[in-house]
């Protein structure tokens, strides 16, 4: 096991992978840009490295600094938290050439899933579902309409060297073909000069559904089930759960286990996460992320592990030690991320904190930064804290987490505080009846 | 169910029933004397009646008063938490006498194991062991021989009309015992007038060890496992573990058992806690509480149940709705009660919070009525929070402790968290090898 581990990252995950080192009994050393001098992942750490001032590039991000920094302490491995070089494959090689373990997958891996494109080949060929539809360009409407019917209706008609929304058309029935078919073609003739269009099944209320995967280095995977983080806005997510409403446990079975083949396969380890649009029965691959998530405290609550603990025994060369019939899975846990943001414009709401409290008791976790007195810097993410509750159902765990909201004290700075109250009282959240869209038009609304 | 509960009590056990009963969509009453005004249950309860000065008996004794505020409310249930009127059978009865529901058990129950040789012979009865012995007075050196021989040594003679350890003598072998036996007569003779003796096994290193009851109003009667509270000073327990270092599960299964068919024949309701003293795979009871206990977040952990939840339903007329084999006992759960005393003389400290930042995290749970900036009235008990961490081995759950103790900052009083820090970094209690006279040896020990 590591003696010294280098945390090179800032805020609530920083506090975290301090926490999981702290209780393996691991020193940490925390860096800093000049912005966070006061943070809390310093006053912590160990040791702490001032690594450049406060724009990411020159600190967070800056490679030499943050590499000389373990140098200089005599560090072995590096967390790289989520964020900033996490997905980074020439910094975690440069790590490794460095002779320093890098507490996460290999830069082969982290290469291969952030080229989109090459992710998305690689799990189609292992398996994993992708968005169904033609195998590329198609031929003819007859075509189409083999292809229509095999995946079912509603389809898209895509332009093959589009983009941006161009050349694409939906056919909601059989009857809407045709229309959909010639308008896509003339539309991407006109726009890129190519008529070549392909179809894909098209998924009008999909909800963003993941899986959290864990390797050791000897092709052992076992998945922790799924989240659902289907309530984003602009692509971030605000509010995270596990177990999502929509999945029964025999669907979870039945993707953990393609999902645990394919990257056995692969020879994937430490943790990572197949992100999936799903609707109706049907999951459908779009991303991988090749480390820690921001929602993993979800899937930790409900299956009982330390998933960072996890992955540092692991990045040590440990086997897993189980196998996915030692997983369960116990009631349901919730997420919500507490922004400095205003609650209805979101705009960034920096500045300090004159009183910070945060709520407590059964089934309650608070992954948070925040101080009394601390003064959130205007550089970074907005997210200040994570709320997380669990209960033994799905009903139980919103009126903890309402309750929770409703103690947590945050004065002097602007969070989405309110906004999440909102959410959690809304009938539709409620019955978990939500996709994707939902919360671009929750937001929308006037209240 | 109820639809408003008055909660006759202070500090954090009224926070954490204001939490169940918010979570169970109750409304709530808080109480307070004019010492509490700025008390965190009353302002986040959803009215609060004032009902009198400072001192307990004129205030949180004050059952006129308690009555009246539930009375003025429309309050249809009492939680009386612990302490205060929590084992007042008289209290239990008035309250019922107005047509409200005390959410505990019976006066009666009340009333009977308030009285500790009623509770003795009433568990003796009903097939619960007690400090094995002799039947009453001995009646020569043979019986006592005989009675030795059975229970085994070592065991004391002690004086029938004793009391405050006079005419009471250890036989630490067979050939002790006729001294023994003439030197506790000789002392009863002299100090009481009455040389009559009886004989008991000597638990020269017990443990204490104490069971949590439910019951509903039908009979059904489960249990949650054992804490192991043996680190007291003065009587006052200080650390609480589930579950004990010294336990088997099978022997947690047997007294459970045992435990269990007494208190369902009794017809016991709500929750309550038989205590024991262990020694060698021996129980034997001292006594039972009739209440929640202070300590009952580590059950709450390793069994995943919310026990204030389970109260109020059950007061409710609820049937419990599960049975023993649906319970299951999960990884290790630590508590530290945090005083606001000096952590060497045990003063003590009353005064304003200047910083109160609580540990988050993974396995970490705060009860606590404490926020920056209240001023700890110097009127009633000192203990200001409960800090509880729950991890998958004990082992772990040490060093999570550790960790969280080191990150909780309370500033502006003295408290006891330095010497849960050396309690918790001591070999013999990281073995588990400790008994009830260990903390006091502890503290007595310079450092």
């Amino acid at each position: 096991m590591f003696s010294k581990i280098l945390i090179a990252n800032r805020g609530e995950i920083a506090l975290r992978i301090l926490r999981a080192c702290r209780e393996l009994g691991i020193k940490t050393v925390a860096v800093h840009s000049t912005a966070d001098e006061d943070a809390m992942h310093v006053r912590l750490a160990d040791e702490a490295v001032c690594i450049g001032p406060p724009a990411s590039r020159d600190s967070y991000l800056n490679v030499a600094a943050i590499l000389s920094a373990a140098t200089i302490t005599g560090a072995e491995a590096i967390h790289p938290g989520y964020g900033f070089l996490s997905e980074n494959a020439d910094f975690a090689e440069t790590v490794e050439a460095h002779g320093l373990t890098f507490i996460g997958p290999t830069a082969e891996h982290i290469r291969m899933m952030g080229d989109k494109i090459t992710a998305k080949t690689t799990m189609q060929m292992l398996g994993v579902p992708l968005v169904p539809g033609s195998d590329g360009e198609l031929t003819s409407l007859e075509e189409a309409r083999e292809v229509a019917d095999k995946v079912g209706y509603p389809v898209l008609i895509k332009a093959a060297a589009g983009g941006g929304g161009r050349g694409m058309k939906v056919a909601q029935t059989a009857d809407d073909l045709e229309d959909a078919w010639k308008m896509a073609r003339a539309e991407a003739r006109a726009a890129f000069g190519n008529d070549a269009v392909y179809l894909e099944k098209y998924m009008d209320r999909p909800r963003h559904i993941e899986l959290q995967i864990l390797g050791d280095n000897y092709g052992n995977v076992v998945h922790f089930g799924e989240r659902d983080c289907s309530l984003q806005r602009r692509h971030q997510k605000l509010l995270e759960e596990a177990g999502s409403p929509a999945l029964t446990p025999e669907q979870r079975d039945a993707i953990g286990q393609t999902a645990t083949q394919a990257l056995s396969k692969m020879g994937y380890r430490n943790a990572g996460t197949l992100e999936f649009l799903y609707q109706d029965g049907q999951f459908c691959f779009i991303e991988m992320n090749t480390r820690l998530q921001v929602e993993h405290p979800v899937t930790e609550m409900v299956c009982d592990v330390d998933l960072v603990r996890e992955q540092i025994r692991l990045a040590a060369g440990e086997q897993l030690g189980y196998t996915q019939k030692d997983i369960s899975f116990s009631g349901h846990a919730i997420e919500c991320r507490i922004n400095a943001e205003d609650p209805d414009s979101f705009t960034p709401c920096p500045g300090t904190v004159a009183v910070y409290h945060p709520p407590g008791g059964l089934g309650v976790r608070v992954d948070s930064a925040l101080y009394t007195g601390y003064r959130v810097p205007p550089f970074y993410d907005s997210m200040i804290a994570k709320l997380i509750v669990h209960a033994p159902t799905r009903e139980q765990a919103i009126a903890r987490m309402q309750r929770a909201l409703d103690e947590f004290v945050v004065e002097g700075i602007k969070t989405v505080i309110p906004l999440h109250r909102r959410i959690l009282e809304d009938p539709e959240f409620q019955k978990g009846d939500y996709t994707i869209h939902w919360l671009e038009q929750f937001t929308a609304k006037p209240h």
